[in-house]
């Protein structure tokens, strides 16, 4: 290990903004400003090295760093003109975390340090005895909560400096901290100091003994449960630790002519290329935050009301000032900067710059406009977008905001299909499609989804379940139909007898409105106003003409050039004609997944499918299927009229035959009752279809293996409806899959009878029509042998839901009860449901790709499971090579932006 | 190609043995005895290669056949100085099946093929009229039904012709066929010929076209049902094609001074170094097939019963020639030789010889001891043994003497498969299937079993006949696939149409239960209980010396020569102490799999593993557990002292927790009351642990790392009783095996906690033991990522079961649906979980050796799935590269022999 400790100020440092893996981001550009003539108070950081080594060595110190906090002490005292601990002149410092990776308020800060007995008098003499009194309560506050640990006894959740501070303004009668006196201040610290006694600690009056224990807080606050939690939200490593970052203080609160603020160097609401923020004269950073005055606005011009005093009025010159500042640090960093500022005095000080957190509106108007601007590449640009994060707001109705601020949020769940939704609450599918005649939204509200329930949720504006994570049926579908969804909001008590809800002690009955939040994840009663998203209403709706659409012309400019620069093509999962048009609109090159069994749910079907299943009269059978086919036919047809010219992949069936049978008593009946048959011999057929690991059972090819009639239906369906579209001049390119595949066997099995039906429609028709004949990849074993299988097959879609399932050996349906726990516990870096696991599966993909293209070279590559929405596994499957990948229709745009990402990452 | 036909005959041949791919056994083997002088009728060979050509080019012949067949037919005029279709002097011949490997009975046979209504005279005038009569009808019959398909119209599987004779015999008032007269046989051909013409049939006479019907027709036979069935159950490929012998007629049946018989140059049923076999006079080679008439003993020797009459005392010149064949062909072929043969007019003619069929205990012994003799080598010798159908018959158990000495015997017959069978009596296949199914042995009783019955003969435990010698179909297969047989127990009436048998004048129904010893050939009624065989008397329950058991003796000297040259380890997959003692008398090195869920279900403990799981009250949870450890560690001291000084592996509980939770109603009721739990709090519980895919489920180390204290228990009481031993001075090696493993976080996870609780009792105990701790690779994910997880497991056990469950996707429980239709479509090659997928599976477990050898070059890799007792997959582990295989405590001995096979293998 070097240097422990480096030192900024005076427009000199030891450190620059590149050294943010050492310094940390706060540390680094603190030094990187100091050395840009900024003026930072002066200050030094402590490296994260020795955090690393501090929780390395059971809360040891590597040697020499002692010697080295000394020397940046002495380097404040140099720059100030004060001295650490001494009683006239007191040097005080706050002590700050700050990590490589932003993580806003989650570890601890120490202000006003420093200050003891005997040096609160010489600040009192240098400033006055409130604001000294003031500064000491502040600090023997935070010291004892953070560092001595002094908890609330009573009540929970309770601070009890807080409490302390309430009771004395209640006992003096006053509303606001502002107005308690030096001798009620005088008072508290009295107080507060008893609290720390009481609590069995000390308050030291030795400076460095204060300084060690800010220091060692600091660093173990890396370790407290909300900065981990929000390292696994994040995906930031736990490895990096945090630096110490400590500064000469400069007070706001010191005067009138003194005060503090942050600034945006752009909306980052709006992204607006305008100075944007707020600040209190005569205050403290805390109080901004802290939101017990109301801030003022920067700018003149942002002012929304004539009795705001704009800091631009109040103090001209500093405001010039930060404008400078402003452009400064903005084309310094090339990036939009959150900035916190303080005025002590008429004289501004910076204390912190950093890349602002943004909206997605807000991301995308930034990341275009600095390219035009040429302040940044296009290149840059395109990478600055979180594709799923915000990329996707773009494209989601919102609720109206301002009339989202007066609703309360009764309970909260998983946030699954973003966007926004309010509707009348349903219970039940029939009941979601039945309220909907009357015109109104609905949301439908279930315990959770299954596929019954997908006509419901087809016609829902949105889903709410009570169980269920981001992978479950609910969230699954939501995502593919674009729907808003908040998934497993264990606060729901749904009564599907007396038809209501409970939540967060409010009863919604089934008729009332109900709102969710799909980004938030929020649920609200009541009915809020939402609006479509303006990329949305060019697109899709056509209701506004792109030139009046100034979010639209972003969203295209930054599609376009993400179009230039990527490799891997983009399809999309759709199932009927709709969906495949707007995955078409939003840019998708072909369907890369249609699902068939979604079609034999549809209206007035699932009948011809129970025939076809448990029919016992063989005529009868052939003709279902014969019913079936012809309905088949036309779903094709749509969709492959929709997507001329492009591929169309058709899965053939794939769920096992129970999953379209019933299996309550009384459906049985009825069932036995409409095809004549023996009610025992009904139920003993559906039994026998009972399978213990139906994940692991008699379906996808090996049902069309053994039961060949459906699949030759489906197959002559689709290539019934190509040929209708040849002969009227168009070019459908069918590309039809078999699902399950795990030994070359079953593909040349299918493959034989798809050719031989193709080969008759064709020669009947007397045409030729583009299609291929491919497979899922899921199984591992199709992965494992995957020349072999190429043999036979035209092209491979991984399907990673399923490969997931089999390599892990999790089943999705019952693995929530410990993957949530290995999620928290590390077991699992990440959910691998939500992104592709490398190692594992991804390893199998590889494996697949590389002896697939050996067996045949002009092999079409892609992927169709979950993962191809998701940015990370974009980015996989851009390094290992595949062709395309497919995602549903709302996640194409995300797909496109995730895919010349990868194209431009090294 | 090149040439399709091999002449043989007058001690030249083109043909040789080697040429066994190009000729098949049968054909090149007559070249081969040509070459060597012993006297065979000449004759020609026409290729596999034609066979394969004819199946893939829709029944038609290559170019050239035709000439080269003329010329073969020359050949056989010249040598016999007969001509083909001649009416005065003609030629017969007979077309034979014979392919590359042995599928005795399962194709067609032509014999008397040239025989004309004109050569039939021409025949009488050199022989008699009876006879060539008699050789015509013959050929009417076998062309009729082989060639031209003439099949029943009446009672199903009846045999037309055979029907025609019978009615005839019982319009004449005979028994035999041999009491029929000329004119008989006269009349005989006039009903063959109405009958076949009835079918809309005509019989050639034109020999030529006769000659190329039966050519396709043998060709075609290759792929008839039973052939195929064949096929599967031995593994012999589809795409090898059969051989097309056709040869001069030589007539066993000529007159008195004419035969025909079967000889084994050793004893195929004991393996004894003596002349074994069976002859007929007057007799064609069929009729001792076909066990119409009982065959009498070649050797005086080998007389049952004075009333015998030997061919040494009919014919001791063609006896003493036998002798000097039979030694001849032994020599030769080093193999016990299965040798068919016919005389004419007192001139012994060989037909064929081929390595004999023999029972596993003949195997052993004949192996061994050409071995010592110096006829073969031991490697040799140890490479002649199938380990799971021969070795395994020397472990298989006998007749309880004292309960089978209070059982009647009610008939006798020929042993024909060692061992004994006590099962519910069937009449047909079928009836033996549908039997079988609910889960009793079945013993098949028929007159004669054919081809056909080869599915029922499979299923069965053991086959009675009441016709037929010990070289018929069903003592052939019997032994081949290693059933209890008696053959030719003429005492036997069977009913089939009453579904009942009676014997020693009692009456058996079907379903009742029948038992018979294949090695004395007694045949009882009921059920006898069975006790182990010889070798297990001795090594397991040592109540019989070493030195009075010869089976034993042979077993141990194949077991030591085995042990010489095997590299892999060999040990045993046992629960218990019993089990252990066991394995280690078959040789087993150590415990490569001890499941401990197996010691949770014993006697009195599931209540406290309940209340472990669903107990609500801490302290009697922990109660609970503190029994179940006090009751582990007494299993785990058990089983280590049994294995003193050799690895134990010891797997951590893997089952879900609802296998050990009532499901029933009134079960949930007692238990909820026996805790004194609210019944629905228990039932809710319950359903909580309900789970879709349980194979995909919270098991496991998903179970042991959300719920440590059951491993925790578990890990202790291993601990402790390795600690009571080591102070008794014993050498306990506990390696503890974490199941399910699918990310190294979860190895080490558990890992930790056994290595704390590890040193603990260490420490408290101030003794060291010797462990290590390893993981089952099952989970796909572990095999990908086997260097990763290597770096904290000491040790893999490839766990194959639920490896191939999850690489295939196949839920064991649920397959079965699918699989058998597979197997039987060729579909899958053979069943994974009988024997290693080498390519899907054995490619994951090639993929784990080599990335865990390379993040840790010391560790240990086994196997302990099904497939460690499974020959082709010990050859499997063997070429990968395993340490040790783990096979059932029985299964033991044929892993060390698989092993040292594979270690020969080249």
């Amino acid at each position: 290990m070097g240097q422990h400790v480096y030192l900024f100020g005076d427009g000199k440092a030891d450190g620059t903004a590149q050294m943010r893996e050492l310094l940390g981001g706060k540390g680094a550009n603190l030094a990187e400003m100091a050395r840009l003539g900024i003026p930072v108070p002066p200050g030094f950081t402590v490296t994260t090295e020795v955090c690393r080594y501090y929780h390395g060595h059971g809360g040891r110190y590597p040697a020499g760093l002692e010697e080295e906090v000394r020397a940046g002490i002495a380097h404040l005292e140099a720059l100030t003109g004060r001295r650490f601990g001494d009683r006239r002149n007191p040097l005080l410092v706050s002590v700050r975390s700050g990590a490589p990776a932003s993580m806003p308020g989650m570890m601890d800060t120490i202000l006003n340090l420093g200050l003891t007995d005997a040096a609160v008098e010489g600040l009192a003499a240098q400033t006055s005895s409130r604001f000294a009194r003031d500064a000491y309560r502040r600090l023997l506050a935070m010291y004892g909560s953070v560092v001595l640990g002094v908890k609330d006894e009573g009540e929970a959740g309770v601070d009890p400096f807080d409490a302390a501070m309430e009771e004395l303004k209640a006992e003096r009668g006053v509303d606001s901290d502002l107005d308690l006196t030096a001798d009620d201040l005088a008072e508290l610290i009295a107080r507060y100091k008893a609290l720390i006694a009481r609590a069995g600690k000390v308050f030291p009056q030795d400076p460095w003994e204060q300084l060690w224990g800010a220091i060692g807080a600091v660093m173990r606050s890396w370790n407290n449960e909300r900065a981990r939690e929000y390292r696994r939200l994040n995906r930031i490593p736990d490895t990096l630790g945090t630096g110490v970052n400590v500064q000469a203080m400069v007070f706001g609160n010191l005067s009138a002519n003194s005060g503090t603020g942050v600034m945006f160097t752009r909306d980052p609401a709006t992204g607006e290329n305008r100075l944007y923020g707020e600040y209190l004269l005569n205050a403290q950073g805390e109080d901004v935050v802290a939101g017990i005055r109301t801030p003022q606005p920067i700018a003149k011009a942002a002012k929304s009301d004539p009795s705001q005093v704009s800091l631009e009025e109040a103090m001209p010159k500093v405001y010039q000032e930060l404008l400078r500042i402003r452009d400064r640090l903005e084309r310094h960093y090339r990036d939009m900067q959150d900035i916190e500022f303080t005025i002590e005095e008429g004289k501004l000080y910076i204390l912190q710059t950093r890349s602002g957190k943004r909206t997605g509106f807000a991301a995308v108007r930034i990341a275009v406009e600095m390219a035009e601007e040429g302040l940044i590449t296009e290149d840059e640009a395109i990478l600055r977008i979180n594709p799923a994060e915000q990329l996707a707001q773009l494209l989601q109705p919102i609720f109206d905001p301002t009339e989202k601020a007066n609703v309360k949020v009764i309970g909260k769940g998983l946030p699954a299909g973003p966007g926004a939704a309010s509707g009348r609450m349903a219970l039940t599918a029939d009941r979601v499609v039945k309220l909907a005649e009357g015109g109104d939204p609905v949301v439908l509200v279930r315990h959770e989804t299954s596929p019954d329930d997908i006509k419901g949720m087809a016609v829902a504006q949105g889903i709410l379940t009570a169980r269920g994570g981001l992978t479950s049926h609910a969230a699954v579908v939501a995502r593919q139909i674009g729907k808003v969804a908040v998934v497993g909001c264990e606060a729901l008590h749904i009564d599907y007898k007396a038809g209501q809800v409970t939540v967060g002690g409010k009863t919604i009955k089934e008729g009332d409105w109900i709102s969710i939040d799909g980004t938030t994840g929020e649920v609200m009663a009541g009915k809020i106003p939402t609006v479509p998203s303006e990329v949305i209403q060019v697109l899709i709706e056509r209701t506004l003409p792109p030139e009046k659409a100034p979010i639209y012309q972003l969203y295209a400019k930054l599609m376009a050039w993400a179009d230039q620069r990527r490799r891997l093509g983009v399809r999309a999962n759709a199932d009927k004609p709709d969906q495949a048009a707007v995955a078409l609109a939003f840019g998708a090159e072909g369907i890369g997944l249609c699902r068939t069994e979604h079609m034999f749910f549809g209206e007035g079907r699932i009948p011809y499918v129970q025939q076809a299943i448990v029919g016992t009269n063989p005529q009868e059978r052939e003709q279902a299927l014969r019913h079936l086919g012809a309905m088949q036919a036309e779903d094709f047809e749509g969709i492959l009229r929709v997507m001329d010219g492009k591929p169309v992949i058709i899965r053939l069936l794939d769920p096992p035959m129970h999953e379209f049978l019933p299996q309550e008593e009384k459906d049985i009946l009825a069932l036995a009752k409409r095809f004549g048959v023996d009610p025992a011999e009904l139920r003993a057929r559906i039994e026998s279809l009972h399978e213990f690991n139906p994940m692991l059972g008699h379906r996808g090819c090996r049902l069309g293996i053994t039961h060949p009639d459906l699949y030759d239906m489906q197959v002559e369906a689709i290539f019934r409806a190509a040929a209708k579209l040849v002969r009227e001049g168009l070019h459908p390119k069918p590309q039809v899959m078999v699902p399950l595949v795990g030994h070359v066997n079953e593909m040349r099995a299918v493959r034989e009878r798809v050719d031989r039906i193709a080969r008759e429609v064709m020669d009947e028709e007397r045409i030729e029509i583009d299609y291929k004949v491919g497979t899922m990849v899921e199984v591992p074993r199709a992965a494992l042998t995957a020349d072999e299988i190429a043999e036979a097959a035209e092209f491979f879609s991984f399907g990673t839901n399923d490969l997931t399932q089999m390599t892990f050996g999790y089943s999705r349906d019952d693995a929530g009860k410990f993957i949530r726990e290995y999620l928290e516990r590390k077991i699992l870096p990440e959910d691998p449901f939500e992104t592709i696991d490398r190692a594992g599966v991804g390893e199998l993909m590889k494996i697949a790709v590389e002896k697939g293209r050996s067996a045949r070279p002009d092999i079409s590559l892609g992927i169709c499971g979950e993962h191809g929405g998701e940015s990370h596994s974009v980015h996989f499957c851009h390094e290992i090579g595949l062709d395309y990948v497919s995602a549903s229709p709302f996640r194409v745009p995300i797909a496109r932006l995730a895919a010349a990402q990868a194209a431009l990452a090294r």
